[in-house]
């Protein structure tokens, strides 16, 4: 549930808005149309910190010339199923989505794809793009890395990113779709609770003396989130890192600003697979349907949820009643 | 370091002895000499738990008729670079090693390579299929599911796998080889900690009262390991069992025996990437040793560490002055 301060505002009227800002920026047609859909859907799905809450951080780095509206990701080599794209600094979110597409594509001729994009800019929510492979019948896995915010397991400096991992398979009772960095909370995770003046549920970081807090205020002072399993999401946050640059041929996260507002030149991985190419559609459905089934078992409704389960929900509530907005952030782009 | 009490067999005289082991399980020649090399390796490089530790285990599961020592991996179906194996039910490590050597062979040709596994028994360590990959000079990634053996976030009952999940890239320097389950701690990591006396690093688990807690006996008395970044781990491990069961066209981990005699039927994923496909090799390796020196920065040495840092060290000392083992497991390994 998003929380009570938050208005409601019809989802098209927050798309009209959006392409308003966005057409003073220079964007205009399709383009416009997917950058606007692309907030707006993260905000309808639920996902508000990372959609029409993130625009005006959007809007300020196309201001400040680290996003190039007028950019797209083209394709740089070409072997088989496996390519290389680079961003040029356009929007994250154009150049992943075109990306995931190329990656669908490439699984329908080969059975499977792997795009590779470097020189690229946040792609704000990433299960966007397991969403977009899910709907078309494709297993999707893509990751990108950030700048540095997180300190390896055994340091006390951000070295690591938080380098969102996304996989998604397709389920026609929603698709299964998780969407999870490697630091157990977000920055902004962290603020929301100190403002809320609410402890995490758990340790999320070290405090200045390097004691385990569930303190945010603490964790933002030290920047020292932790890293989710402590020792072993510290590994696979550099593994993601490692993967993404070398088959980009990219920047890792040590050569990315350390700044959200200058943040850009990211690397990323989409990653598709048909389940079709050498197997049964139907069966693979069946599958997925009974692991569902079981990972649920006898639990009480809504005690224990599949990543993506309430998102149709959330969906239909927010497309009837309007999409929550926070009322600040919503008086923010309206003047922007 | 392996504990004081672990005494030093040489790899040689490990490998002879498995190997008569082996012969009176009707294994011989080169399917042999590759079981014994991936259980002696395991342990050269480190990995006592899942080397020749591990071996009285196999050999029970194999008087049990849970791993039929005739049987091998063989494809079902093919679509370029995506294929579908049968194990069999055959060794684990056997079938893992071969389908790992099919998807190098499919990114060689294809540039990537996606082989999916159903019906095979445990892989022992998962890292050397990653580490098989890597000496290809693919970037390799592997998983595989496991019986029922860890509570999904919001439920008391273990209805995930733990899962292991590797990522391996290779580094001239020494691979980069990730290999983790989903859980915080292994049960032979709990048994061991308990059986010192000592209380884990971090909490590992909740004991029977629903508290999260160090104590490594009351996690193997309530069954509630915790999944590594609690909700996040829990979500994870779902995935990987999703697309290894919905790709192999095999088993989830609902459907596997939930006892580590009969654990069989498993599913597994074998993913491999060419650097080289559309990409510089000489750039991929620069860029990753660069990520590496980023990653280590100023700290002291030995506070952190990529993972596989230590094996190249650790496999020269053991090859050298005789690789430990666990003296009651020597014994029992001689006597089977």
């Amino acid at each position: 549930m998003p929380p009570t301060e938050m208005i409601r505002i019809p989802a098209p009227d927050l798309t009209a808005t959006l392409l308003r800002v966005l057409g003073e920026l220079g964007m205009e047609g399709e383009s416009a149309d997917l950058c606007a859909r692309l907030f707006v859907e993260a905000s309808v799905d639920g996902v508000y910190s990372h959609g029409v809450h993130r625009f005006p951080r959007f809007v300020k780095t196309v201001r400040a010339g680290v996003v190039d509206v007028h950019a797209r990701a083209e394709p740089v080599e070409r072997h088989g199923p496996v390519e290389r794209w680079d961003g040029r600094l356009g929007p994250g979110n154009l150049n992943a989505h075109r990306c995931m597409e190329r990656a669908i594509s490439l699984a329908r001729e080969h059975g499977m794809g792997c795009v590779a994009l470097a020189e690229t800019n946040h792609w704000m929510r990433g299960g966007s793009y397991g969403r977009q492979a899910a709907d078309a019948g494709m297993i999707g896995i893509c990751w990108t890395n950030t700048m540095p915010n997180l300190p390896p397991w055994g340091a006390t400096q951000p070295r690591l990113g938080n380098n969102p991992l996304v996989i998604a398979v397709p389920h026609p009772g929603g698709h299964v779709v998780l969407d999870m960095a490697m630091s157990q909370f977000s920055y902004g995770g962290l603020e929301s609770a100190r403002r809320r003046g609410e402890m995490l549920p758990v340790p999320g970081g070290f405090d200045s003396k390097g004691e385990l807090t569930r303190d945010p205020g603490a964790i933002e002072e030290s920047a020292r989130p932790l890293p989710i399993g402590y020792w072993k999401g510290s590994g696979l946050a550099l593994m993601l890192d490692l993967v993404a640059a070398v088959l980009a041929q990219g920047r890792g996260t040590h050569a990315i600003p350390a700044d959200p507002y200058a943040e850009s030149g990211i690397s990323q991985l989409f990653l598709t697979i048909d389940p079709r190419a050498a197997g049964d559609a139907a069966r693979a459905e069946e599958i997925t349907s009974q692991i569902l089934e079981h990972f649920l078992g006898d639990s009480t409704p809504g005690e224990v949820r599949w990543p993506g389960q309430r998102t149709a929900e959330i969906r239909r509530r927010n497309l009837a009643e309007g999409v929550p907005v926070d009322p600040a952030i919503w008086e923010e782009i309206r003047g922007l």
